[in-house]
């Protein structure tokens, strides 16, 4: 290997050894700015998504430091912004109310585990080349289960934001009894902190705040003031608590005291039974985490026509994980509303993500102390407000209006997640979508078709008025031929040439089959001798290249004979005598 | 509904009101000679199978009166011959073996529950038009399958055909050792009415019988002389361990009393907690007797040009079924070879298995004493003989040469079958055959096409010297579009537009898309968004009718707008200025 080639090597591996020997100054400006807001609006969410974890607030700080700096440096998005997310902290806390867990330090066990065993799943599915597998969810199942996720993040924050001491669960009719049977004893301080910081945030991202824009501020300022919601609800919050001392006067749950410092490394213990148990939460995480961060990296990109490169990202994402694994972290992905802060606020590349991580590190070293009366309600609230956007009415809408089968499974995916969990939710709605893909091309479109006119153009004989012969059917199947559909071609051929009597020859017609597998071809051998049998020659038509390339490796072209392969339609019936 | 219309649903739903009062005498005769010789096949072969499930001979010969009577009422095909099958005993003996039942009563039970369970489960697949669930098997599986299970039946014969005292189990490795432990303790006159059977066996079926035959006796008389091969050596052999006493004096395993009499009619009493312990066997069951019963129909339906409906075999092997349980017996299926045999001896409709079952219940009521001393290790000789024909080794080598990945599938379906027993095996088999089908078409074949000379002809730039536009690319996906390549789909797209930013517009060719899904759709309308950012609009090509129709149904194609649906990609090329 030259040294041309072993550099463009590591720069496909590294890709900031792409990025940075170029980098100018000019960039640095919105690399810095975005640097900046980014964090601002990540240090509240990561002690959010911590708490929605079930996790110390300083363990969603720690997911932010080295799992930055990593996907900065392996990432093929120049402006995806990683760090804890919902959908996965909610998983990660689901699990670890499942699990019912004794201790902090168990929870602990779990969130690291689960961030190291997702980031080896990532690096295995790069290496294996299994990324694929994230494409067997489809986008009905992914927005039935998202839409779900975000009802029960909602509903799994109510008692932090009204201030109650109902036990955490992650079913929606506990939940929902939970906080009914305990609404007397809700913490009227706490509750108006709460719903007053979502009236805040709501108000700072409404239209009425652009209205008045429209008379004396510009929407660059505006938009900043609405990035920045969190950052004052965070501060009068932590103000109005200290000032009235209302941990004391009125009970109001606090974040408390968080250990300064930076994350100490090391390699998580892990335990094998542990692992074995965690096994199919880690596959959802690290599917679910990928899913989202490759999603919002595509459509970045686009704008900017950049490339995204899939199998990179799983290589990036599965480093990240490992990172917030060995800094005591939990597991983490690219967040959609966070990215497009990061991409409107100016970022240019992934600078802005090393300049993230550089002032969470000051963060964690000098300010934690400051965090000390922010109330839980307020975390609740920006939770809350920023998973509500997932809920997706109208993709059911959507769907039911195209494909009432896809609208099912939404539907049914989105409530199993709710009363069954998570887990369970997400694998019936796969199966769902893959049984329903199958049934469905199990019966695929079948035509008999029939000259047009004198033309060489053939169609549907029952759709158009056509020429047949009595003793050629042609026939064209419009799908691939392949296991799920090998008996219903069996059947229809058995049928066609019982109702035809005086047939002496089957063309099957084949332009619109891009595969036959072993069985579609075991089927076509069967089919062949059978008719044979029966005093019908079958032949093929419009076969593709790639199709018949891989028929010329099987004896069956050969035991097509007297049957054979014509490169037309036309040609076929020709040849036969039906012209 | 006026009478006739009445008339033919009764005949759809009852196919005997078809063909019986058509009846003519002529036909009696073949169906006569075809009832008497599948008798005699069948009556060893009942008791064998039982055997080999683990259960009473009787129970065999129970589940060939009625199942076999109802499916002359309700069966589509005219020739197939129900009764007990090796796989499906297999599966019976294996789960008796796995629940570890403590008596003959517990396992008559579950033999019972789970003939009762399959009729079920065929019959709701019909009302609920799911007989497509038995697609999901792909060839290779099913072939790795069956190879495996012989090989499992033909150790589990073993021990009966040497006359060792070994305990039952299901898995290879055990029965293995349990055999070369145990070798010395063979019972040598057992072994040698054993083996010497299947010499007599072979011996009949052999070319040397033909080339003997070529010199005296008709080809006919030489086909009944090899079927009646079971008889011959269950008729010697009775009357070699009556004459010398051989129960007593060597130790041979007879079958010994067989109660005389029809089976007592009456409704199973169903256990919920083994319904539930069993619905995974159940299920399988029904499906691997279902997908036999059908395919062996098939082959002998086409050659006559007859039809087979699948969704009226559901119903039929589900009532058939039903009636195994009723009348005690254990889950049936549609024989190959039985079948073959009913097919050749001359059988013309259904009549010859109301004759057989006739015949059944004359064995039954009268002949039962005869089989008192029939020796185990000849109905053993029976199952190895005929269970032989399914291991099938050219399978794999023929999936080999055509595609490796099912080949793969074929040969992990036949490891785990042997090794982990029957459910596992096809269970991961389904998988492994879904997941290849799936990935497979994750990644389709994707082309960027341009003009043939100056001709109304695009071909892939790749392969073929042709014109192209910069500012306008055509591009053609050869695969249906759905939840399992929108991300390949999404990331082709995002690359070819960053490697030509250049381009103003895209032309998707879909002249070989016969689907697009829920997910593609909403893939699609991402990707048109984006580019629109990204200033590229995208056209559509070529769709196919069933495809349109579809798309009309949903707002995308005015979001297509400005893009623009075109019915060539001609004159695509045409109006977006690239001729």
């Amino acid at each position: 290997m030259n040294s041309q080639s072993r550099l463009n090597r590591s720069k496909s591996i590294l890709p900031i050894l792409d990025w940075l020997p170029k980098y100018r100054r000019e960039l640095l400006g919105g690399d810095i700015n975005a640097g900046i807001i980014v964090t601002i609006v990540l240090i509240p969410q990561a002690m959010a998504y911590a708490m929605l974890a079930g996790l110390p607030p300083q363990i969603g700080l720690y997911s932010c430091v080295l799992p930055i700096t990593l996907y900065a440096v392996f990432g093929s998005s120049r402006t995806l912004a990683v760090g804890p997310v919902g959908l996965v902290s909610l998983i990660v806390g689901s699990t670890i109310i499942e699990m019912d867990l004794l201790g902090q330090q168990q929870a602990l066990a779990v969130a690291v585990t689960l961030a190291c065993m997702s980031g080896v799943l990532l690096l295995l599915m790069r290496i294996l080349r299994l990324g694929s597998v994230i494409n067997f969810i489809s986008h009905p199942v992914l927005s039935g289960f998202t839409s779900a996720a975000a009802v029960l993040i909602i509903l799994s924050q109510l008692k932090h934001l009204l201030g109650l001491e109902t036990p955490r669960t992650v079913h929606l009719p506990e939940a929902f009894t939970n906080i009914t049977a305990h609404l007397s004893e809700i913490n009227l301080t706490t509750a108006i902190l709460g719903v007053s910081s979502i009236g805040v945030m709501l108000f700072l991202r409404s239209d009425y705040l652009r209205k008045l824009g429209e008379l004396k501020l510009s929407t660059r300022a505006l938009d900043i003031i609405s990035r920045t919601g969190p950052l004052i609800i965070v501060s009068s919050g932590i103000i109005i608590v200290w000032w009235l001392a209302l941990d004391k006067n009125a009970n109001v749950n606090i974040v408390g005291a968080i250990p300064a410092g930076l994350p100490s490394l090391s390699i998580p213990s892990i335990d094998i039974a542990l692992v074995r148990e965690l096994f199919p939460t880690a596959f959802i995480i690290a599917t679910v985490g990928y899913l989202e961060s490759v999603s919002v990296a595509k459509a970045l990109a686009t704008q900017k026509r950049q490339k995204i490169d899939a199998d990179q990202e799983l290589l990036a994402h599965g480093v990240s994980n490992l990172g917030a694994s060995i800094s005591g972290g939990f597991p983490t992905a690219g967040g959609f509303g966070r990215s497009m802060v990061n991409y409107d606020s100016g970022a240019n590349t992934p600078m802005a993500s090393i300049i993230t991580a550089i002032l969470m590190s000051v963060a964690l070293l000098f300010l934690t102390p400051l965090f000390y009366f922010l109330p839980h309600s307020i975390l609740a609230a920006i939770i809350i407000v920023s998973v509500s956007a997932l809920i997706d009415y109208r993709a059911f809408k959507h769907a039911w209006l195209y494909d009432k089968a896809d609208a099912l499974a939404l539907l049914v995916t989105f409530i199993m997640v709710l009363t069954l969990g998570v887990e369970v939710g997400i694998l019936t709605g796969a199966c769902l979508s893959i049984g329903i893909y199958l049934h469905r091309s199990s019966k695929p479109h079948v035509a008999v078709i029939g000259r047009v006119g004198n033309s060489e153009h053939f169609r549907n004989i029952d759709r158009f008025e056509v020429k047949t012969c009595q003793h050629v059917i042609a026939m064209r199947i419009d799908e691939n031929l392949y296991f799920s559909n090998t008996n219903f071609l069996e059947d229809t051929i058995i049928n066609l040439i019982a109702e035809n009597q005086q047939a002496r020859h089957l063309v099957i017609v084949c332009s619109s089959v891009n595969m036959i597998d072993a069985s579609a071809l075991e089927a076509l051998d069967t089919i062949v001798d059978r008719l044979r049998h029966a005093g019908v020659t079958v032949h093929l038509a419009e076969i593709k290249g790639p199709v018949m390339d891989r028929l010329k490796n099987s004896p069956f072209l050969q035991r097509l004979q007297p049957g054979q392969v014509f490169l037309s339609t036309h040609e076929a019936m020709k040849r036969l005598g039906c012209s």
